[in-house]
């Protein structure tokens, strides 16, 4: 199946837009190659391939806040997955908010928009 | 504050995640550059810029069915958006249904988990 998915507009990654599938909440956004899907439908923990360190990374594999995958939904172009998780922990954001979307418009400036959920230091060590 | 968002990532283009902001259902994704985000905060109608076109690309401009803009959140590397809309008729996929997310993977094969919402032929006149 995964060879339905469009992997080659964009450089062999599709976004996977990440949702908890209680709240409905937007949690991130990420970008998946085939190997990371993979290794996502394999161990049940949501994996990504990080465009910044060219590498895989599994969510929480430093921070121990993994996403547990719950459903997979793909898109009518087949170039976007919706991922439904359990998120484990306060938050998935590495600067410490529930959701990385923490940030709104308001006239033209992007106001935080909620407290932390938890201090990013105490969990990345500073190394985020 | 559009300077702040980090278009250069990906060919000027982030990803914009289209949420309906009373049900919460993620609807679609698209991509602006600079100019759709610049329209879609001028007219309150959420417009893309169609990576397959090659040009902006207002949603609804064919079949009627605009995305009125009601709130906006960027994540924490300000690469993505976050856009809660209220959906203007019966679906906003193309393909006649109310999200494009209507295929679930279940064990390895995608399904179309829901019914259509819509009869494509009917709004886009096989121009789909």
């Amino acid at each position: 199946l995964h060879m339905d998915l469009k992997f080659g507009k964009q450089d062999g990654l599709i976004a996977a837009v990440v949702q908890d599938y209680t709240s409905n909440r937007v949690l991130m956004v990420g970008y998946m190659n085939q190997e990371a899907l993979d290794k996502t439908l394999a161990t049940g923990l949501v994996t990504f391939y990080s465009r910044s360190r060219q590498k895989l990374w599994t969510k929480g594999e430093s921070s121990g806040n993994h996403l547990k995958l719950k459903e997979m939904s793909t898109d009518c172009d087949m170039d976007a997955l919706l991922v439904k998780v359990e998120a484990v922990g306060p938050g998935v954001c590495h600067d410490g908010y529930e959701s990385c979307f923490y940030r709104r418009l308001e006239g033209d400036t992007w106001v935080e928009s909620e407290p932390r959920a938890y201090d990013p230091d105490a969990v990345y060590g500073g190394k985020a």
